[in-house]
């Protein structure tokens, strides 16, 4: 079976740089729930992205701030369609070949696949340190606010988690490894997180 | 500053192992609850250790299974002395070299040194496994009974680390990483882990 590593993460964490940097220097696909939403809407997209652009590593490791505050969905019953076609759209990618995936609760959906399952947290100093440094002069917010955000989305990452695991978000016991960013740079960790993976897949 | 690796870990989950295996691969000193007691009892013993023993690797990957679960102390107001010995040596272990350090709360007692702090944990049925695994014909019990000492042990070592450090045993957010050694040998995740530790300490 191919080998895949879910990421869950808290927003600011720098979870989805960790993913994207992991993908490259494994040489796997790379999925975010941006990505995977967009797969589920529109299969002709979804072809183009698994047979070229992932693989080809044009995808940014910057994400613009704005754009992932608004982009987290509210957990509505109208959206039961919706996630039941992501769902499917994550076994597709994972069948098609080793993967990275960040978010979407992929931990759960893929569980058949015994992932690798990798939450990334920080402190909050540090998480609303790295939203500034992302945030555009257009979406200069202060600390407050930006802290309000980061614990909104935070808790409907935990309710949607919740919805589609029946686990607990964030609770160690569901995941492999739990990597604490506070007050490093993502890049630095990748060669030795990369090699941490490779040791675990050949052992487990 | 010296390279101060700190391990915390659940009872049966390969903490103590993966601490010594880590130690040897980085070329750090390895200390555990067991000879940093021995240390704070024994001046003579401490200097021979620090000079000689540890630095020789003779120190064994393997650990008694009925030692283990017989050594852990129960907090009293009477070993509050003892405590402090223990804190005294820790300072003096770290001042000495790089030094991997499993128990005795160090990540609170060395947080000067900014230490990467790993709590080790896996599924009871892990935890199990391993210790019957390690149990000699002697120590036979069943897996009631080993579970039951399990948790025993934990909660005892949840409350040392909540009176030394006044954080919280096993949250996440207490460690740098967050280690899950169900159904993996903790042997074979040992060279990826040194070179997280790597990374990790040349960003720090």
């Amino acid at each position: 079976m191919n080998n895949i590593i879910t990421i869950s993460r808290e927003f600011g964490s720098g979870g989805k740089e960790l993913g994207k940097r992991l993908a490259d220097e494994l040489g796997y696909t790379y999925y975010d729930s941006e990505i995977i939403s967009m797969l589920a809407k529109d299969t002709k997209k979804a072809k183009e992205y698994i047979e070229n652009i992932a693989t080809k590593g044009e995808y940014p490791y910057t994400f613009e701030f704005a754009k992932s505050f608004e982009s987290y969905p509210v957990m509505q019953s109208s959206q039961t369609e919706m996630l039941i076609s992501q769902a499917k759209v994550l076994k597709e990618v994972a069948a098609k070949g080793n993967a990275v995936i960040v978010g979407r609760a992929a931990s759960a959906i893929l569980s058949e696949y015994n992932p690798m399952n990798i939450f990334v947290y920080a402190d909050m100093k540090s998480k609303i340190k790295r939203c500034k440094e992302k945030a555009t002069d257009a979406e200069k917010l202060t600390d407050k606010q930006i802290e309000k955000n980061i614990r909104e989305i935070d808790k409907r990452r935990k309710a949607c988690f919740s919805i589609l695991s029946g686990k607990g978000w964030g609770d160690k016991t569901n995941y492999t490894l739990c990597i604490n960013t506070s007050n490093i740079e993502v890049k630095a960790i990748i060669p030795g997180l990369k090699s941490y993976a490779e040791s675990w897949f050949l052992n487990k």
